[in-house]
C-alpha cells in the first residue's frame, strides 16, 4: 500500500484542504458534548481577546477608508467590542441547537432480517466563499463544527485582516479544547487563483457555499467542479389578486420593499392584478413614495402615476429581472393570476413570491404553480429566513432545488450513511 | 413584459429543454391520480406495439454486431418481446408505488402564529446520460413520470433506433392520457455535442444524472454547469475482521465479489486483520478460487498463497483503487480496523463498505469511522440496491454526499419549497 504524494509538492490551497480532510474525519464521530464545548470555548475566547481582533479590524477599516470606500460598507466591515459580544452571543446559540449528527431520518427491517438505518453524517469538507463581513467568519465556522464538519474560508481581501485575527482565535479555541484546529481554515492568499484552486478541489472539498453578490455566485457556479449550493440571489415578487385587503396588501408590499431593503428576501417586483389596480394602486402609490420607494412601471403603473406625488419611471425589460437591493422597485399591472404566475416563472431568481389575496382558490393555486423555495399567502417576503423560520441558525438561503432548497440550518449541512446490519446475509 | 427570443433561433437540444419545462410546468401540480393513469398506458402500449419495438431494435442489434460488438453488450442491448413485457411490469410496478409530490416533509406553527410547511415538489426536468440498455428509457421516464418530473433522455448512439421507437411509444401514450407528451423527450443527435449542450443547459435542466461508465461520469461532473448527481462507481470492500465467523466471513466474500460481478455493489477489495489471516485467508483462497476469481494480494497475502491451487497475482497500486467488474479482486492483510479504515477512506469511491465481526465495538467503530453511502455489517455488499432497500425502484445509486446518497429512488427525485402563510404577517 501506497500513501498519495507528499503534501509538500501540492499548492498551500491544496494542503489546506487535505488537513481539513483529516480534520473532517476526526469530527464527524464525535458526540455533541466534545463540539459544544469547542464552541463554547470559540465565544469566551472572542470576548477575551476582542482588543487583539479590533486592532487588526482597524487595519482593514483604515484600508477600506483609504480606497475611498463607502461608508455603508466601511461599516459592515468594522468590529466593535459590542459587535464581538453579539458574535459571541451567536455561537452560545448555536451551541445551545440540537445536534443533526446522529438522527436516523429513516429506518425499518427489511423482509430478508436486515435491519436498514439512515443516518444523518457531516458532509466533510465545506468551503465558504464570501465577501466583505467578517461575522460570516465565525457564523460560518460556528455551524459548520456543530454540524462535524471542517470548514475553509475564503473571506474577501479587504476583510483578510479581520478574518486572520478572527481565524486564529477561532483555531487557538478548538485546539485549546482537544479537537483539531484544522477544522478552522482561513484559505491562504488574497488573490483569486486561491478561488480557482478551491473550485477544481473536488474529492476533497464536498460542497462549495458561496456567500455575496450576484456576480461571485454565477462565478462559481459556472467554474466549480466542486458540488455547489447557490444561495442569496433574491428577485422576490408580491402580487396584489383580485380579492386581496387593501390594507394587508399596502402593508405587505411596504413591508416587503422597504423594510430592509438590501436583503435577499426584500421585495424586487410588484405585480397587481387588473380588477384591483384602481383602487389598490394609488394607495401602493402613495404608500411606497412616503417610504422613499421609486417605481419601475409598466405602461398601465405608469398611467395611474399621473398627478400623483409618487416617483413613477418607465420600467425596461431589464427591470424585471433585476434584484435593486434598493429603495427601487418594479411594478406591473396583470390580467390575471396566471399571467402573474407566468411572469414570475420568467423573471424570479426562485427565493421567495408572496400573493395577497382573500380567496382560497387563488392562495391554492399560486402555492402550487410557483416553482420557488418558499411562497407566502398574506404575509411578507421578508420571513423567508432561517431564524424567522426557527432553525435557530442560518448558513445562507438556496435558490437551488438540489439538496437544499429555502433557509439552510444546521441539517442542511450533514448528508446522511445507511447502515445495513445482519447476521451473515447474502443474495 | 416581453417573451424570451424566439425558440427557431435556438439548437434542437434547447428547444427541447425549453418545451420539457413548459411540460414540467404542468405536471407539477398534477394529483397522483392523472399520472399514474399515463403509467398505465404506456405499460399497455408498451405490450400492444411491442413488434415495432422489436423491429427497431434489431436495427440496432444488426449494426452491433456488423461493428464486431462482443456478445454480452448485443445481449445487453436486446428487446425480446418477453423482456418488454418485464419492463411493462415494471412501469405499472411504479405506478403503484407512493407518490412523494406534496409530503409534508416538515411543518409548525411560528411564534408569530404564522403556518410553516416545508412539502415536496419535483425537481422539474431532469436530464438522464445513459448507456447502451434500453430498458433504462423506459425505467427513467417512468420514475420521472411518476415523481411529477419532465425527462430529457440522451441514451448511447448504439441504441438510438431502439430508444426512438420506445420514446414515440411513450410519447404517444402519455399525451393519449392528456399529460403533455414533452414530458418525455429524447435528445435529439447523436453526436457527443448534444451531451455538452445538455450540460450547458444551466437554468433550463435542474439535474443531470450519468449513469454508465467511470468515464462518462467523470466528464459529466468535470464539465456540467448543471448540478450533476453522480451515481454508480463501485470500489467497494469488505472487511474481515479479527473477530469475524469465518463461515460467515468466506460465504460474505464470496457473495460480494461473484454473485454478479459486473455490478457496482460487487466487492473489488479485501481487507483482512492480521490477527484471523492465517485461518480465514487459506479458506477464502480456495473459495474464491472455486469462484473462478483472481486475487491481487499485496505481499502478506501472495504469501499465503504459496503451495494453494488459488490465482494469486501481486497486486500494484492500481489495483486498490480499480473497479474490476470482472472475477478480480484486490487483496491485502492489515493491521488494525484502523488501517483497514485508512485504506478505504484512500481508496474507496464511498460506495458500500462491508465489516464482518463479532464484536460489537468492531461494528460500531467501523460503521462510525467508514464515510461511504453504505456501511454493513455481517451482510453483503450486494444489498445495497433501492429494490433491497425496499423503494420499489431505482433511479440509480448516488455516490456523492449533496442531495441523496446511495440508492435513488421517487422522493430523491423531489426538491422541497416552503408554504408560509399568515393573515397579513409583517416584519
Amino acid at each position: 500500500m501506497t500513501t498519495p504524494s507528499p503534501l509538500s509538492d501540492q499548492s498551500p490551497v491544496v494542503q489546506a484542504a487535505y488537513r481539513a480532510r483529516a480534520a473532517a474525519a476526526d469530527l464527524a464521530p464525535l458526540p455533541r458534548a466534545a463540539k459544544d464545548d469547542a464552541l463554547l470555548a470559540v465565544a469566551d475566547a472572542l470576548e477575551v481577546r476582542t482588543a487583539e481582533i479590533v486592532e487588526a479590524n482597524a487595519v482593514d477599516v483604515a484600508k477600506a477608508r483609504a480606497a475611498g470606500t463607502g461608508e455603508s460598507v466601511v461599516d459592515r466591515l468594522t468590529l466593535t467590542p459590542e459587535r464581538i459580544r453579539a458574535i459571541a452571543a451567536d455561537v452560545r446559540e448555536v451551541a445551545a441547537l440540537a445536534d443533526p449528527v446522529g438522527e436516523v431520518v429513516r429506518g425499518s427491517t427489511l423482509p430478508n432480517g436486515i435491519d436498514l438505518r439512515q443516518v444523518r453524517v457531516p458532509l466533510g469538507v465545506v468551503g465558504i466563499i464570501y465577501e466583505a463581513r467578517p461575522n460570516v467568519t465565525v457564523d460560518a465556522a460556528a455551524l459548520c463544527l456543530k454540524s462535524g464538519n471542517a470548514v475553509l474560508l475564503r473571506g474577501s481581501s479587504s476583510a483578510y485582516a479581520s478574518n486572520t485575527a478572527l481565524v486564529r482565535v477561532l483555531r487557538d479555541a478548538v485546539g485549546g479544547s482537544g479537537l483539531p484546529a484544522d477544522a478552522v481554515q482561513l484559505v491562504p492568499g488574497e488573490s483569486r487563483e486561491s478561488v480557482g484552486e478551491l473550485m477544481r478541489a473536488r474529492g476533497m472539498v464536498d460542497v462549495l457555499i458561496p456567500r455575496g453578490g450576484a456576480s461571485l455566485i454565477r462565478t462559481v457556479v459556472e467554474q466549480s467542479m466542486v458540488p455547489v449550493i447557490e444561495t442569496g440571489t433574491g428577485n422576490c415578487h408580491v402580487y396584489v389578486d383580485a380579492t386581496a385587503d387593501v390594507d394587508m396588501a399596502v402593508a405587505i408590499l411596504v413591508n416587503s420593499k422597504a423594510q430592509r431593503p438590501s436583503v435577499c428576501n426584500a421585495a424586487e417586483t410588484l405585480l397587481v392584478h387588473r380588477d384591483i389596480a384602481e383602487v389598490f394602486v394609488p394607495r401602493a402609490l402613495a404608500a411606497l413614495a412616503e417610504a422613499g420607494v421609486t417605481v419601475h412601471g409598466d405602461e398601465r403603473m405608469v398611467a395611474f402615476a399621473e398627478g400623483s406625488k409618487a416617483s413613477v419611471v418607465a420600467a425596461t425589460v431589464e427591470d424585471w429581472e433585476r434584484e435593486y437591493l434598493s429603495y427601487d422597485i418594479a411594478a406591473a399591472v396583470v390580467d390575471s393570476l396566471e399571467t402573474a404566475v407566468h411572469h414570475i416563472r420568467l423573471w424570479s431568481s426562485g427565493h421567495t413570491e408572496a400573493i395577497v389575496t382573500s380567496s382560497q382558490q387563488a392562495a391554492r393555486r399560486f402555492t402550487q404553480l410557483v416553482d420557488s423555495a418558499a411562497v407566502a399567502v398574506n404575509a411578507s417576503t421578508r420571513f423567508t429566513d432561517g431564524g424567522q423560520f426557527g432553525f435557530g441558525a442560518e448558513i445562507g438561503i438556496s435558490t437551488q432545488k438540489l439538496h437544499a432548497r429555502g433557509p439552510m440550518g444546521l441539517p442542511e449541512l450533514t448528508s446522511t450513511k445507511y447502515i445495513v446490519t445482519g447476521d451473515g446475509h447474502i443474495r
